[in-house]
Parts: structure tokens; sequence; C-alpha cells
């Protein structure tokens, strides 16, 4: 009975899912039913797309590697700056200072509000303005899922990120779904800049959208920060130095040697393939699930990830 | 600067927060901005109620003890089933089986589908009919959020959990928040009942709404279950028995001696301060915030639990 209980897949690895999952109650005549499952069993290798090195980070932790994925469409100036902070080592040596349950985990330069001790930035920028949202353009993609939103206007994705928009004032954004990257700031818009990370580990803050400067998402190795001890202080900061967790290495994935980078591709939003998927959220069609919503939430719906068919990256 | 950063607080302990948080840029003549602290220091005692202590359960594990207020008002036969296999120690050494990242922690007999192995049932039953629903009632109390909602025609708090309802079939659930207790089952809808129990430690899984008979949620130490190492194997189950969590015991709050219990209180959801506390998260008035929604999701607006003013229970 346990292993059959709660057929679902709210995180999934594409390579792990099995190639089935039709209804048993199909017609023989009808299109086989779409589940996750199916739909991922019939993807083409055009439907999806490498990660590309120089958008890629590597976090190593105690715990693992965790790969996030930069979105330079929405913050290019931050995509910068925390590549070059990467670049520099700034991130090597310093620590996750803060995890709050069903909200963030944290990380940079616990000395930070300490002249003396803080870490020196050489090349890259100590803050930024904020990029909070973007125009919207002809040369962003955005794939629009129909089934509305609490926050946004419109919701979708564009260049494979959740993202928002209003088309009344023309502006668009990144949505603060799990798993999101952002860069912490201070009470003045333009004082974060990437030397503070947050990473979204609960239900999707979608408050924090426009509030913070969002532009990546972890694509794999979550589980790393999702899992740590969670700090007592107030706002979950650990409140004593030896329960922060060592950073031991941030890179560029371009950066590293290819023997010792993760091959991944990701889905593409734009595809038919994400479109079916999309479906197969909305009216879950395994045996388990007795009820068709006919929605779905934007942050409910996954976005695969799967090994590389060929470890070229 | 890192402390600074995100003031926020998606869960809250009210104990822990500071009884004041207004915006520096209120005029002086105006009534003081609503925040979520000024709204939690402004509750007079009887907007909180103590949890009952006989649908109250504590599940004892390695890490610490979860709390749990169970909803009888929408799953009775669940909630009595649960207890009376509570009572009868049926979960005491049973284990933590499965740990889904952003999604489900479950626990339950891993002999389940073992006949010779399983754990034997004495009073309680093995299984129920689903309770995933039940009918809208005078008697239910129905606090509409009006904000909208992706899933459900109505959403709101009833007797102090999310739920959710439609006018047209006259139906009512409990929505599937950060925290739901629900009851594990199979393909059939009526193979849950109890013994198999799951609580939701990610982005909140509308789609199971009406899919499980939910009938709590957790109101303190859900920290001890998020953490837990995310099992490797399909659906998040753990891979080798000793990655198993074990269950030390689970008792009703209130076969449990006085001095062992903890003593808490929640804020009512039907009164005027958890009608601020909602329009304190819609607009949020905090200075770090740059941008007032005006909307607020049911799943993020905290139900805030304390300690209780006197150690009554």
């Amino acid at each position: 009975m346990t292993r059959g209980m709660l057929l679902c897949c709210a995180t999934l690895a594409a390579g792990g899912l099995h190639p089935s999952g039709q209804a048993p109650d199909a017609p023989a005549s009808s299109p086989p039913p779409m589940t996750t499952a199916s739909v991922l069993g019939g993807t083409k290798p055009s439907d999806w797309r490498p990660l590309d090195p120089e958008n890629t980070l590597y976090v190593e932790l105690p715990g693992g590697r965790v790969v996030i994925e930069l979105a330079p469409a929405f913050a290019p100036a931050h995509v910068a700056n925390v590549k070059a902070l990467v670049r520099e080592g700034f991130f090597d040596g310093l620590t996750i200072n803060r995890a709050q349950d069903n909200y963030v985990v944290q990380w940079g330069d616990s000395n930070a509000e300490d002249a003396q001790k803080r870490r020196p930035i050489r090349k890259a920028k100590p803050t930024l303005p904020a990029e909070f949202d973007r125009s919207i353009a002809a040369d962003l993609p955005f794939a629009p899922l129909a089934d509305g939103d609490v926050y946004a206007p419109e919701v979708g994705w564009s260049a494979g990120f959740p993202a928002a928009r209003d088309p009344k004032s023309g502006r668009t954004w990144l949505a603060h779904c799990y798993g999101t990257l952002g860069a912490g700031r201070g009470n003045d818009a333009a004082s974060g800049g990437g030397t503070e990370l947050f990473v979204v580990i609960g239900h999707s803050p979608r408050h924090l959208d426009r509030n913070d400067t969002a532009f990546g998402r972890v694509v794999r190795g979550i589980e790393v920060l999702s899992t740590l001890p969670r700090g007592t202080g107030a706002l979950g900061f650990y409140e004593n130095a030896e329960q922060r967790v060592p950073i031991r290495s941030m890179r560029v994935a371009a950066d590293v040697p290819a023997a010792e980078r993760v091959a991944l591709e990701v889905l593409r939003t734009d595809t038919e393939a994400f479109g079916s998927l999309i479906e197969a959220r909305r009216n879950r069609r395994e045996e388990w699930f007795k009820q068709r919503v006919g929605k779905v939430e934007l942050c409910n719906v996954p976005i695969p990830v799967r090994p590389a068919a060929t470890g070229s990256r």
C-alpha cells in the first residue's frame, strides 16, 4: 500500500520517470491520454535545450552541488555582476547565513556590515540599481498560461522561466516560484546587486515579485538547500557562527573543466510538448487522481530538467 | 547589510515578532499602517483560541516534536480513526518512509504491503471511505478571501483552516497549503483512512484538493519534517531501510501529562484582527517592500500561532 500512495511528482527529473502512465479506462480508439510521463516520453530531442555554461552557476556545498540557471533576459546587470563576483572568488569560503522555513535560504558575507572585516570586492560592483522588471518586447518570447493568477494580469513562461506581465504598463518580471534565485537587498531598492543571494524553498512568495531582483532558478540540487537546518534567529538567520554552512566555491560552469560539469538539458517552454505538459498538469489523468481540476497555477507547472543525451557539456 | 535584507516572515511565530513595524512615511494624523507585526501587536486575548487537546496530535521524532491540529469539521471519520490508531500505539516505532522535495513527507507502516510483517490494527479501521469534501453548512463558518484563486470558485478560512468551496455544487474542502496533513491512499479513493499520513513541505499542491482527505495542519515543528533528507527513490521514498526516520511516538495531546504538553494558541480566522492581517499581507507596508500588490493568495496568508498566555494546556 505504501508505495502506491500519492502517485505524483511535483518535482520531476525526467530521467526517472517511466514512459507509460496511460489511464486504464482510455478507449482503444482515442489517442492516449496525456500524463506527465507520457508527454515526456514523447518529446523529441529538439524539444530540449542544453544549459548555457556561461549562464550556469555551480554552488559547491558540503551537501553537494546546486546548479542554477541565470536569466540574463530579465536582469542583465545582476547576471553580469554575480558572474563577476563569482569569477573573482567573492563567494568562496563565505557562508549560508539564513534558512527560514517555508521561505528562503540566503548566503553571502556574514561580515557585510563590518567595514573592517567585510570581504573586499575587486572588480564587481557592490550594489546595482534594481532590475525588478523590464519592458515587454518582441524579442522576449512569452508562452501564456490561460488559467489565471492571483498576483498578476498575465502569467506564463519567458525564455524558460516562469514570468508575469502587465500589458497595461508594458512591464514583465520573473515570478518567485520554488527554486527562484533572487538578490537580497536592504531597504533601499538599489542596495542589492548580487553579493547576497537567496533561493526560495517554500510556498512561492509571489509578494516578492517586483520587490527584489529575481534572476535565475535552481535546476538541480535544490534539496541541498531545502534540507538545511532552519535558523532560529529572527528571519531564520543562524544565531551562532558555527551553524553557518560554508560555501566551498561558486563557479560559472563555463570556467569548470568539462569533466567536472554536469550535463543537463531543460524542456523548452515554447514547444508543443510543454503545452501538452501544461494540459497534463491541468487535468491529471494518472489513475490515482479522481478530480480533474481543469486549471493549474504557474508555480505548480514543473519545468523538466534531465541529464543531457550526450555528455557534451 | 545582511540582516536588513529581505524583511519578511512567510512563517511566523507571533511571539518572535516586534510590536512595531510602522512605515516611516505615515502622516502623523492617519492611523498607523497595518503590518503583520502591528496587527499581531494589537490583538486582544479573545482573538486567540487555545488548541483543543482532544484534536491535537504530537508526533515525536528524533529531531523534535511536530504539533498537528486536526480538522474534525472536514473529515470527522478520519480524525476519529487517526486518534484511534494513535491511541492503540499504531504509529509508535513505525517510520517516515518518504520525503519528496517540494512536495510531501509521508509516514506509516513500511511493511504495509506484506501480510506477514505488517503491523496489526486492533480497534481502528484499516481503511475508510474518502472525505475529500463536505457540504457547505450554516454551522460551518467561512471567512472568504476576495482576492481570487486559480483552483476554486471561492477560498477562505473555515474553523481556522484554509478552505475552498463551490457554491454551485454546495461542497467545501480543505486546501492543500504548506503544512497540510493528509491521508495517503492507493488508487482506490476508499483505500486511505489514516494509516498513512503525509504533510505538505513545498509549494502548495492544490491539485491534491479533493483528491485526498486533508484533515489537519502542522501548527508547530514543521521544520522537523521539512529538513529531512530527501528520499532518492521514486516519489521520494527512502531506498534503504536505515534511511527511514523512526517515529518515537504519536500521541493525542489530551493523553499527555499537562507538564509535557506545549501550550499554543491560534489566531481566530473569524476575527477583525485576522481580516486586518489579510490586508497587511495584501499590501505590505513594511519599509522593505516597494510594491503593494493589492492581492494575496490563500496559502500565502499565515495563520499565526503563539505560545499560550497561560500554561493552562
